[in-house]
This record gives C-alpha cells, structure tokens and sequence, in this order.
C-alpha cells in the first residue's frame, strides 16, 4: 500500500473532476437558447419511452438486490419501477418544455435619471449537486430542471438504486449529446462510496448548491458537513390551527385532508392545534373524522376531554413528523399562544389557519415564520405542481435565495444589465 | 486556572448570547410596521447629530491611538470622522426612510384554478452579522439597513474604531428603545478578541448571514472560515472592453473615468482590453489621456507598441486589483478572446463593454458571468446608490440570494402567503 491514497483524497479528486467538466459544459448549457435546452429534454423524454424494457431490468436488478438485502416494504416500493411511473418521468420532462424560459428572465428594469437603462436578468445558478436515496425519478426529475435552467449537475444516487439510476443519467447525458450539448451537464459520480458525499459537501467554488432528497437522516449530515449551500428541509412538522373564527365545515374537512390524504409526504399535517374557545363546538367531529379513517390522535388533557380515544400526548410527540396515521393535538388559548406553539416546535414549512376572519389571517401569516402559510386550505397543497410552479425538486425550509418548492425559476441567479450611452459618473 | 473555560469557549458563549438576544429582538423588529422602523431610523439620525461634539471626541481617541500606533495615512482618513461625515450618516438614515417598505411586498401573486390565491411577500432575512474595519459609517450604515429590513444586527468592528462604533452602535440602540423597539435589535460586540470572529462565522442557525466589509484579507478570513452563509466580493477586478464598433469619445471619456475618477473603490476597473481591430485608432489616445491624468500603464506586447510609456504586464498583472492609479492593458483578438479573459482572470464584479453593436453587447451580457455587465457606462456607477436602489452594504458576487449591491431589499427573505375557501387536495 506504499505510497497509494487516502480513499479521502481519490474521492476529493473525483468530484473535482466531475466539477471540472461540469463547470465546462454548464457555460455551454447555460449559453444555449431555450429551444435547444427543450430539445434536450425532449429527446430525453423520447428516449426514456424507447428504452422502457432496459429500464425495468436495470430496475429489477437493483430491486432483487434490495429485497435479498431484508429492504423493508415502503423502501421497495420507492426503488420499484413501472411502466406507469416510466411514463410519468418522461411527462414530467415535456411539462418542463412548456414552462417559460427560466433564464434572461427580465425580473425587474428601470431607469435612472442620467438614462442609464437597469434591468435585472434571470442566469443559471451553476453547477448542481443532488444527494439522493432510492427514488429513481429523482435522477431524471433534477438532471431535467437543472438542464432547463441552464446548470449543470453532478448526481450521487443511493446505491440500491445504483443500477437504474446510472441508466437513467446516462440516458439524460445521450439526450444532451443528441441536441449538440455537452454530455457533462449530467453527470452520475460513479462509485457509491461515501467518502464522494464529503467531498461533494465540501466542494466549495466547485458545486455551487447541494440539494439532497431523501430521509431526515441523509439532510442531517448534509445540512451538517456542507461548506457548500444547501436548499433542504429537514422535516415537515406542519400545523393545521383552527382558529375561534373557523368554518367548522371547512375545519373538518381540510384537518382530515392535511392529515390523511397521504401520509408520507412532507406537507402532511402533524399537529393539529384548536382554538379553546370553539374546542367544544368541533374537536370532538374532528377527531371522530380521523378515527374513522384509522388515525391515532395524541392529544395533551384539554384535548382528551373531547375524545375518549385520544391517548397522551408527551413532549416529544409536538417535535415529531410522524409521516404516519397519527396526529398530535393540542388545545391552545388563543392565536398567539398557537403562534408560540409553532415558533416553538414547527420546521418551518407549512402551516395552516382555518378562519374565516382575516385578520387572525393577518395576524398568522405575519407571526409564522414558515416557508409558506395559509387560510383555509389543506397543507398538502405544499408542493410546486399545486402552486403552478412545475416540476420541484424539493421544498426549502431556509431563509436564503430558495424557499418554499425549488423549481426550475428557483434553481437561477441574476444578474444586473445596464445599458448606457457614454455615462461617466461625476 | 483549574476549570476555567478557554478563550474560544468564552467567545462562542458571548456569541450564544448575543444572538439570543437577537432573535427575540427580531421577531419584534420584523414584524413592526414600517411606520415605527422609520421612526427609529429618524430618531437616531436626530441624536447623531445632537451627539455630534461626543461622536467626535470619541472618535479622537480612536484617531490618537491609530497615530500612536503608526497606522497610514490612509487609514487614519478612513477612520477619521468630521463634522460633515457625521451629518452623511444622520441623512443616509433619513433617506433610508424615504424608500418603499422592504417588507410585506407582494413579489408576485397568482390564482390557481381550484381558486387558491398564491402570493410570494418579502419578510426579513433575520439576523445578520456584519464584521467591519476601521470605518465608523459602517456602524449606522449596516445597523440602519437591518433595522428598516426588519432585521437584527450583530456588528463586529475593528479594534481601531471601537471608541467610535461602541457609540455609534449605543445611540442606534437608543434610538430602537425610544420607539418602543428592543434595542437588542443592534448589538455590537464587546471585545476585539479575534476569536469572536471565528464564534460568528460558525453560528449556524443562529446568525443566518454574515457580511464582511474591509480588506482583502478580512474577506478572504470569512469566506474560508465561515459555515454562515456570507455576501461579499474578495476584490473588483473590473475590465472595460473596447469592441472594434466602438465609438471612440465615449471609449476614451469611458477608460478615462471607469479607472481614475476614484482609484480606491471596488468598481474602478483594473484592466483594459481593447479589440485588436479598432487598437490603431484608439489605444494610442486613451493612453494618453491616462498617462495625463496620472495613471500607469502596464501592457502585454501588442498594447506597448501603441504606448512608449507602457511598461510591460506580467502575468500576476491581469489578476491584481490595483486600487491605484494603474492599470492592466491586453489588445484582444474580438469578443470571444475578451471574454475568455474575464472568464479567467476577472472577479464576478463589474464589467463594461464600450461599442455600439447592440448584438455585441448582447454576446458581451451573455458570455460574461459578473454580477453587474455594462454597456457604453463607466464601471463606477457599480453602486447601490447609483443604482437607485439606496444605500448599500456592499457588492456580493456570489450567485445565491444577493447580487450585486446589497440594499435593505437585499436583505430580506419571502414567504409564500396561500389563502383559500376550503380547498382539499384531491
């Protein structure tokens, strides 16, 4: 072993490889019009259909391995391909063909008094890191926005999905080839060695911002070891308030919909606080609502009293993202002690308010510091396709440049065009 | 010393407690209403000027030290305060008040077809750190910006100023508690112990960015020290192009001012290119006029032969931001070959291209990644004031979040604000 590396260093020189090309071929892409980044896309769309069987395959390779390896069942079903969900990914690249050019964007334009002509224009962000588990459209759904923002992106997929994810990068990176633009602007790291994770954390200059999608535990260590920024949310524990001004018809049907239409999503309600003063008029149709459709409710005493089924609450539970059939709840004094609750215990992601004044709106929209807040309507709505936005690749948590879902628009910098005719400054 | 805390552990607990302190004072700051953040801006101006005959003195044993201490001229100038540099800082508050409410703007709104109303409004970014030289204006400039921003401060000054800035920084919070607004809103650290810095940069979570403002090697610290998100710029290494359609009296007027109206700015160009096509017609004068107002110039082979005063560039010459009277002269094959020159050497500041081609400039926008791109204007307009977009904190020229000057709408975050009737997801 004389003389050889540390696997550290090898790993720290891979991804500076990777940046190296990367950074090349994201001048390129970055550079291109918008109807040749389309046409990537497009013929990566086409590809994906044409290649469907070689799909599967790759999919089931990674699939058998998994369930040899003891994957519990909700992990396969994330690893599992079919022929629908193939179907969705090469949709979901078309849908990214219709959006608007997210770059040269004029995003603000004025003049100044001496006619100099400012206006602030819409670039690509750079290059890209993902940091992924076993979703295998992850691959095609980030490699997709990044290209039609112009970035390029550097992809470290979990290694039970190894097999299809490298088909599926390899299949965006031809696509690329195939319109004249550089194959480098997707680009798989190829080893699932961790030691590549920390050497794409600290690619500071090299990967512009790192975006990881998965479990709490792989956006802890990112958030943790990054030297470089990270557009992340480490959970989702978002509150549905029903406030003494609520619809009580309103309430039960957007607390169950926040609550049960999918559990597993990051805009899943977890906690559900009521309003003391109208506690009596609906918690107990509430909380029958979910019982009936099989959720556990773990409240704190004055919740209890209105629902016999209710077990205690403890402390932890107002700190967990259950991502299951269980809802914490708690009955508060008024809007500012529900405020506290949520500054207290919330991850700042999405929060609701059922009421029909608005000024508690107001008054919770200005007091929750959370990436997006609403009146009267489901936090399952979190997500970028319902906001209009396009494809996402995730929902930021943190206060700069992305917040809220990360689509394409949000995966762009500026910059500031100023046009003169001789101006000096004086 | 047995069980006594070192010094870093003391550092990092002083920090702790500052941003505590921070954060509680703003949630209140940032949800105060303009109104009252005005208010505050105005009182202080008002006791600035009443305190002027103190801020001098105070100011005058920081001078006295720095003299003692053998510091140059040219620092003592920066840190000197007169009576009308104190008066730029009481009507540099009171402009701030003039602008639009940085908070509560509607960035963008839209109804979705289920009738969900979207609408995405500026909040506070939160708490900020601002780690500073020697010059006293920071103090009211950065503290006055995070106040109208809703922001709090936590301010870092240098040793040599800190008489000055500690008063400074008392009337700011002064003038928060005399319009009912805690005045932990504006926090200056209590020691010049440089391992405070090093507390700051690593608070993550607590500060949510960090500003440098000074040296090259203040910011060349933070940027390879801090875990903190940061906006800065390391150096202007700013070029004016001279394009083969070029007009020439402006391309004169243009070289003439970008680098000597004022040497010591980060948007003072550093470097002239000039195409070679039009050099015969041009080089020759634009050398003279610098030549007669001072400057050096130092020129590769090809720029010396238009110039006998031209001495001849080495390399380290196109990667120096001289802040001098000096400048870096390349004759350049066309566009292509000055953008690939920026790309190298330039600093993602500002750049200007002189011509007359709309086509060229457009190439010109688009090939070079800085954060400001000019046509036919001086690089010294590379100014929030000059922008109109108010008083600055600075040039970032990083791509995430801030861009270019940073203003009070710099500072700040957006949420997304969704209201709706009883909307379920399907």
């Amino acid at each position: 072993m004389n003389q050889q590396a540390s696997p550290a260093i090898d790993a720290n020189a891979m991804i500076a490889s990777l940046v190296h090309d990367a950074r090349i071929a994201q001048q390129i892409v970055g550079t291109s019009d918008h109807q040749q980044r389309c046409a990537a896309l497009t013929a990566a769309a086409r590809a994906i259909r044409a290649q469907t069987t070689a799909i599967l395959d790759a999919n089931a390779a990674d699939v058998t391995a998994a369930e040899a390896g003891g994957m519990a069942a909700a992990f396969i079903d994330r690893l599992t391909l079919t022929t629908a969900r193939i179907e969705d990914m090469a949709a979901g690249l078309e849908a990214m063909t219709r959006l608007a050019d997210p770059l040269g964007a004029e995003l603000a334009r004025w003049t100044r008094p001496n006619g100099l002509d400012i206006a602030r224009v819409s670039t690509p962000l750079g290059v890209i890191g993902i940091i992924y588990e076993s979703r295998p459209n992850v691959t095609v759904d980030a490699a997709g926005l990044c290209i039609i923002a112009g970035n390029a992106s550097i992809l470290r997929g979990g290694s039970d999905s190894q097999h299809t994810a490298t088909l599926l990068a390899d299949i965006m990176a031809a696509a690329l080839d195939e319109v004249g633009l550089p194959a480098t602007a997707v680009q798989m790291v190829p080893t699932t060695d961790r030691a590549a994770v920390g050497a794409m954390l600290t690619a500071v200059g090299g990967i512009d911002v790192i975006i990881p999608r998965g479990g709490r535990s792989l956006v802890e260590r990112v958030q943790n070891e990054a030297r470089v920024p990270v557009f992340a949310h480490l959970e989702g524990i978002c509150h549905v308030y029903v406030d003494r001004h609520a619809d009580i018809d309103k309430a039960r049907a957007i607390v169950l919909n926040s609550k049960m239409r999918r559990t597993g999503i990051c805009g899943a309600a977890e906690t559900l606080l009521i309003d003391r003063a109208i506690a009596d008029d609906c918690l107990g149709l509430i909380a029958a609502d979910l019982i009936a459709a099989g959720c556990q409710l773990r409240g704190d005493a004055a919740a209890m009293t209105h629902c016999a089924a209710m077990t205690q609450a403890v402390e932890a539970d107002w700190h967990t993202e259950y991502l299951d059939k269980i809802i914490a709840v708690r009955v508060v004094d008024d809007i500012e002690d529900a405020i506290a609750h949520i500054g207290r215990y919330g991850s700042s992601h999405t929060e609701s308010i059922i009421t029909e004044s608005d000024s508690a709106a107001a008054r919770f929209f200005a007091g929750v510091d959370s990436a997006i807040v609403m009146q009267n309507a489901s936090t399952q709505f979190a997500d970028g396709g319902e906001f209009g936005m396009g494809a996402e690749i995730g929902i930021a948590t943190g206060r700069l440049h992305a917040r809220g879902p990360v689509g394409a628009a949000q995966l762009t910098s500026f910059k500031y065009v100023v046009r003169g005719n001789g101006q000096i400054r004086p």
